[in-house]
Order: structure tokens, then C-alpha cells, then sequence
């Protein structure tokens, strides 16, 4: 369909459209306001008994690393039925939420995460397109050196902190908080 | 800058991409692909001593009618940043913040909005430029007929039942939780 090696947005330059304040991507062409928002991701923390799932990843970035089921949230879909989707989509896993674990925010890549805890409904799990592999692992068992992101150290650093509690804030970047050495996992 | 009255865009169209699973807006001419994602709003309940900032909007949707500060997270802003900065914009305060009120998922318009505890510095508010005027409201007091948006009212029922409380897990769309009577405010 397009011939371009990359999404390039080749008719766009940056300006700062009237009324506005900072710079937006404007058609060259037709003056269209490309409005660039942040992006929300959205993903699970979900045990099995006392295993987490992760989903080995088959696509860039990070191929070959372990990641929790999660992805960008859709258009006109709600947090919570696209953390479910994704659980589907990477690890034909059904879940059942119970509540907002963690907000991330990576300003540096403008995406706010937010990471549910959740339960599976059976522990028959499998790869769906996007992972190499799916696995249920214990705290103990989990390859620490092979996590794909940042975020998915500290979702798995609450899960463990928040094992006792029924009910709670969700947690945030460690450097929001008070870091603890165990944040780090 | 552009002549068009809108911003429509017009060398769009809706086709599904290669590898993809649903239709994206696809340039007709070099087929770049405009991601359309959800779009998160950040905001606050800020109060000062018993009484409650809002803002009776300047602008469009619902000129006239009275919100709480808040408006689209901007790429690279950390949420609470955004709240800040709405804070700020709309009705020159300057906030801290408590913590994470509620997150509200409005689908039909693909939005999720996060909406924070938080207490002004100073009772010194003005409108900035999106705001008619602003207030300090008791509860009592808030203009019910002239509230904006439903969120607003579910805010403001939210913040109510979290008076006493100093760390809770964030409220959602009253349809999600068990919904009660005074939820309506």
C-alpha cells in the first residue's frame, strides 16, 4: 500500500498552528492539524495460584524478552476491556481483574501504562502472533535478566508489594515514590 | 494557515493495513499510516480549605457551564505534570497533589481521564484564557445545573466519599463500581 520504508509523515512539518501554543504536525498540503497525544498502554500483572504470566516476545522492540500481556489501548475500547484483549491476543489467557496495580508514565516516550492485577481464569495459556513463548513462573523463577522493559521490573516489584493488600492507591514510577532497593528487582 | 473550515483530513482514508487487524486512516497519497489513539485528560479536584476549585469554561463544548480544571495530557508530560499545568492554564493555581481520585474511561469518545486529589497553595485563582471565571465552591454550594461534563459530577461524588480517606484505590465510572444513589451528586 505505501512503497515508504517507514510510517514517515513526509507531508507534515512541525509549525504552531493559530490559537495554539507549541508546535503540531500540519499538512504541507492541506493545512490537516495531526494532533499527537500521548499513547496508553494497558496490561496485566495475572497469577495463577502463586505464577505470573509472561509472554515472550516475537516482535520488536525486545524480541526474545519476557514481558507481561499488554499493549496499546484502542480507540473506543475502555482500560479494562483492553487489558483483557491483550491477555487474549498474547497469551489466549482470560482473566478476571481486580484492580488497578500501577500508573507508569515514560514522558520520554510519551506513554502513560496502566497495569491491572488480575487472576486467570484457568492456567491454560498459549503464544498468540505476538509471542515466541508464554509462561506461568514464580516470583523466584522469573528470568530477571531477560525482562524486556523498565516497567515491567517495577509492575512485578508492586505485584510482590501489594500480595497483602485487598485495597490500595495504585503505586507509580519508583522515582515518584520512596525508592526501596527491592523496587529493583 | 489553512483554508479548510475544519480539520478534516481530507487525503485520509479508512483501510486496514498490512499486518493489521482493523481499519487505520491511511494517506491516499504516500500511505502513511495516523495512528488514532485514545486520548488521556488530566485534572484535578483542588480544594482550598472546605471549598472546591472549578472553572466555567471560555470555550467550546459547553461555554458557560462549569468543569474542574482539566484538559489533554501533552506528549513528554508526565500526568501529574498535566494536572499541574491544567491547574495552571485555566485557572491560575498552583496545586499540590494528593493523589489519584479517579480514572474514568469514556469510550464513545475514546478518552480516559485521570483525575487527582490535590490542594491549592494559595485561595489566589483567576480565570487564564480558556476560563470565563473561576470559583471556590463549598459542596453545597456547586452550581449542580451547570455542571459541564457527567465526569465532573462523578469527580465530585468521588472526592465527597474520599474525604476521610488517605490512601484508597482510585474510583471509576459509577457504572463500574456498585453505583449508589448519591453517586448522581
Amino acid at each position: 500500500m505505501s512503497k515508504s520504508p517507514s510510517n514517515d509523515p513526509t507531508r507534515f512539518s512541525r509549525r504552531i498552528p493559530t490559537d495554539d501554543d507549541r508546535e503540531r504536525l500540519i499538512c504541507d498540503n492541506c493545512g490537516y492539524v495531526a494532533y499527537e497525544n500521548p499513547k496508553i498502554v494497558v496490561g496485566s500483572v495475572a497469577t495463577w495460584e502463586d505464577r505470573i504470566l509472561l509472554c515472550r516476545r516475537a516482535i520488536p522492540p525486545r524480541v526474545g524478552y519476557w514481558t507481561l500481556p499488554a499493549g496499546y489501548l484502542e480507540l473506543g475500547e475502555t482500560p479494562v476491556a483492553g487489558a483483557l484483549r491483550e491477555a487474549w491476543e498474547e497469551a489466549r489467557a482470560q482473566l478476571d481483574i481486580d484492580q488497578l496495580l500501577g500508573i507508569y508514565s515514560i514522558p520520554r516516550i510519551s506513554q502513560v501504562q496502566l497495569i491491572y492485577r488480575a487472576r486467570l481464569q484457568t492456567p491454560d495459556v498459549a503464544p498468540g502472533p505476538e509471542s515466541q513463548e508464554v509462561g506461568l513462573f514464580r516470583l523466584d523463577d522469573i528470568p530477571k535478566g531477560e525482562i524486556a522493559f523498565p516497567s515491567v521490573h517495577w509492575a512485578l516489584a508492586h505485584f510482590q508489594a501489594s500480595r497483602e493488600l485487598t485495597a490500595f492507591p495504585p503505586f507509580t514510577n519508583p522515582d515518584d515514590n520512596a525508592p526501596s532497593p527491592d523496587e529493583g528487582l
